[in-house]
């Protein structure tokens, strides 16, 4: 899979996991109905293999795809791009999420991923999951079908429905650190595995900006006041939809106040209190988020920039 | 207004219209019923007039308020947040745009607004218009009803229905400028007033990383590959619901292959030319986009870069 939009000779460039899909998204192609169905028509067309919304790996530890034809004919397709002349498809089988924190096994097969690889497994599973949770028309309660290869769900205006179109959601999320004295601020969330410390989130409301949100966050769950934020990467965080933006920020006032429903520990941590996490030494005072999350990215960031 | 969470002694951030809100958005009263109450009952709690979706000005031409009692007894109330002890509420009047383009006579009253007050706008504004379009549950179709002082809408198990809470949906969109050989690349879209130019626009898909949905978007609307993508700023854009980020990107190549269903026409434009616009000047080259979008903010900070 080689078609990119984006030219890679930027060496400075962050590309977190699940950023790095290489699909052509083929837009002009979802949107016309001659075209898609030219496509699914194609010999070559192949369905991506998905176990409810986990990915299933071959043994070679990629994803594993089959012939668009396994595909219940109950079940619409989702055209997930195209991979030179190659037509990609996952099954909108109805696997839908109940909660936002993935099956613990899960995190397994993502760190065998390659970053192309997690890419398009993140848009089938947030779009898998979509489709599952938005069979009914928000604005008047109709059933909705399954639009432009998947890329949206209509409410039928001649089955008594509104006619809304709704488009998949993405949330932006902001996770963040804070610095102050030379030491980032990190945090547990209550359902983290024991020792894990992380940057803090949140999701950005409506009415707010990237920068509002993460001082809004910092203020809501630390009572830390800060300025000077700047954004570093982002990532799209398919659990179910997110859009993971990493800032970083500084304050004058170490002083913490916790909102422990949400943050259950916070504290400062020193450079080499964070590159020992990251090196996974034994004696390490927390265990770093795993490499696939943003938050991982962004504290290798932070320690190269204290040129450490 | 004065609550804010953000030190502002960063004399280089981008504050874009509509990102300045400075209420304190009060989370902690949000999600408890008991301090709601209180917020509700306080002889100071105030009421945002709104004309529908739209904003009402005072004398002064700022935001007007009304005393709480003055909303409908049949409608909901949304917490905008505190205003240092006051409470600030919205009424969920059921109000909802069809399209998302705004009323036209809505941008005067907005280029008359604070940055503070555009932001509470922008607030009210998204959220009245989320709940008017979201009175069924997209997982089961039956009714849901307003929680968390409007921050939340729930399907009622007890009514029937799967109890699932749907939040306040924010979209992501990249707005971006592309660099060649010294010039900017803008565009039109077919619905824009005449000789208006502006930088390319789309939402960030499922499974997309900001950067990787800004060369998408440059690669389907105008045909170029792109590197070294940079974000520059947000601004939260209430029509209906988006979060606007702005950046940068850079091209070798300016041989341009338009969408012409979204790009009319689209050209590379030089600093001077550029310039010209952005002054208003009578025989520029094009019109360019008005002070409260991002896509302003964006050309000034480009043409601060070239040292303009």
């Amino acid at each position: 899979m080689t078609f990119s939009p984006i030219m890679t000779n930027d060496l400075t460039a962050i590309i977190p996991a699940f950023a790095g899909g290489t699909l052509d998204r083929a837009d002009q192609v979802r949107v016309d109905p001659v075209r898609l169905k030219e496509a699914m028509m194609r010999p070559s067309a192949r369905l991506l293999k998905l176990d409810g919304l986990n990915p299933v790996l071959d043994e070679m530890g990629d994803l594993a795809w089959g012939p668009l034809y396994e595909a219940s004919p109950d079940n619409d397709l989702l055209l997930l791009g195209m991979d030179g002349d190659t037509p990609c498809f996952a099954e909108l089988s109805g696997a839908g999420s109940a909660t936002s924190i993935p099956d613990p096994r899960l995190w397994q097969s993502l760190s065998m991923l390659s970053p192309d690889q997690a890419g398009i497994y993140a848009t089938a599973r947030s779009l898998v999951d979509w489709h599952a949770r938005h069979g009914y028309c928000s604005n008047c309660g109709q059933i909705t079908v399954s639009r432009k290869g998947g890329w949206s769900r209509s409410c039928v205006r001649e089955e008594g429905g509104c006619g809304a179109e709704h488009f998949p959601r993405t949330d932006p999320v902001a996770i963040m650190l804070a610095e102050c004295q030379g030491k980032i601020l990190l945090g547990r969330q209550p359902r983290f595995p024991p020792k894990r410390f992380s940057a803090l989130a949140g999701f950005i409301e409506p009415g707010e900006s990237i920068e509002g949100g993460v001082a809004r966050e910092l203020w809501e769950e630390a009572g830390i006041k800060v300025r000077n934020v700047r954004y570093v990467a982002s990532q799209p965080w398919p659990f179910p939809s997110s859009l993971m933006m990493a800032c970083t920020s500084e304050t004058d006032d170490p002083t913490l106040t916790l909102d422990e429903e949400e943050v259950e520990e916070a504290a400062w941590f020193s450079l080499d209190e964070v590159i020992a996490a990251m090196n996974g030494e034994p004696d390490a005072l927390f265990i770093a988020p795993p490499p696939f999350a943003i938050a991982h990215d962004l504290l290798k960031y932070w320690i190269n920039e204290q040129g450490g």
